[in-house]
């Protein structure tokens, strides 16, 4: 059987997991399109619900699509209506909705690592999902994303962090409470910021336990936040700012020159 | 006078400004929509052809819109035309057509510098934007755009580059050529990648003149350039690698690892 309404109950709800946070933390589902992305989901331990493929793409691509039948439903869709559920312009035709991975108790593990990096406000879902890919890549142990950062589980997200939302350990919560717990095990805070009291990165050495703050786009990060935090900036010549995944890119990798130096 | 309809000549020719890399080639301008981008271009010592401001922005705005009526000619356009001209879903309702910088000569000059940043094939427009502006913040003297990336006056490279693109000295040519006359002036050029020959970043030391060129998304470096060059790569753990930018951000920053040390 195929689906050809718009209207059929699993179509609306899965374009809803596509386009809504609300939605999506009701059900506890997000959504992946693409057969990469949703493989690397599987991939890394987390639990397939449903898959939707297209007309077009069951034809096109029958072994692409055998290992997900052996986990989950698998119904098939009218290219037609694949085209109005997708957030892409020329989709594959593969969507999958899984399962969120719990993030309520994670910020206690999160904190065991010795390089974290933390989000504050990071509205851009491009400069979120490229600093989850970035802190993977570079070791980073664990992030934070405080409260009115993009949604990881936002397609966006997923699709900037090339499947990093998956694999990098991350929790989501109050960036004020993050701080203070962070110090409490030890771990020393930066916030990244132009200051004069700030240090000026490659000048000095992060201490073993160490979490840097990246915040907003345009505002950097709060003052209720860096009042509690050392200060230290990225040393720049002629433009204003960098951008905050670039910035990201660059303290993930400095903090991981202790491990290369020792 | 105020223009009302899609049709006339200069929305049409300014439409295509913003849409059309043919025809920003043929005209030899450039278009940046924003005061702040706008007003950029006018700083750096870009010269003005003509502004075009929304009915509702010249009430809105017109402080902003005094020190452009002083240098062009600037032209009102009623709300709705100036909508259907716009790149942007909410624009403020300036857009400026300034002229390209000549950018015939000037490789020679860029391969002065002792830092430069060439760009194979770089294609997404947010990507080569932000690496001019990581290039400018970080303070790498040239950026060398091969054929195929990006163009750098489309309005989307202008926005990701935050202005970077008019005061960023860089050049577009073809990058066989580049390396070709790079080498030739004693600059080595090192091709970020993953291959068995190539060197850990963070374990070397870039020699006092250097080049590193950042690969196409996808396919990284091209072989017949980077068969001609050193390799390097930024050792990674996790992910299979990190957006193009964020490497770039990386390399930038280890190549004025000297500066600061000495």
């Amino acid at each position: 059987m195929i689906i050809t309404s718009r209207k059929n109950e699993t179509i609306m709800k899965s374009r809803g997991l596509l386009t809504s946070k609300k939605l999506r933390d009701q059900e506890g589902l997000f959504a992946a399109e693409g057969f990469k992305l949703a493989w690397e989901a599987v991939s890394a331990g987390i639990k397939a619900e449903y898959v939707l493929v297209s007309r077009s793409a069951e034809e096109k691509f029958p072994q692409k699509l055998a290992p997900f039948k052996e986990i989950c439903p698998v119904f098939t869709v009218s290219d037609e209506v694949y085209l109005y559920l997708s957030e892409q312009k020329t989709p594959q035709g593969i969507f999958l909705a899984a399962k969120i991975l719990d993030k309520s108790v994670n910020l206690d593990r999160i904190l065991e690592n010795d390089k974290i990096l933390m989000l504050d406000c990071v509205q851009d879902s491009g400069n979120a999902g490229t600093m989850l890919r970035t802190a993977e890549a570079l070791g980073i142990g664990g992030v934070v994303l405080g409260e009115g950062c993009a949604d990881p589980w936002s397609p966006k997200v997923l699709r900037a962090s090339m499947g990093s939302v998956f694999r990098q350990p991350f929790c989501c919560c109050n960036l004020s409470d993050a701080v203070y717990a962070a110090k409490e095990k030890g771990v020393e805070v930066y916030a990244a910021m132009l200051d004069d009291t700030a240090s000026a990165l490659g000048r000095f050495v992060f201490p073993k336990k160490a979490a840097v703050i990246i915040g907003n786009e345009g505002h950097g990060v709060a003052k209720n936040i860096s009042d509690r935090c050392k200060k230290l900036f990225i040393p720049i010549t002629g433009a204003e700012s960098l951008n905050a995944a670039a910035a990201a890119a660059v303290l993930c990798w400095e903090m991981g020159r202790r491990d290369r130096d020792h």
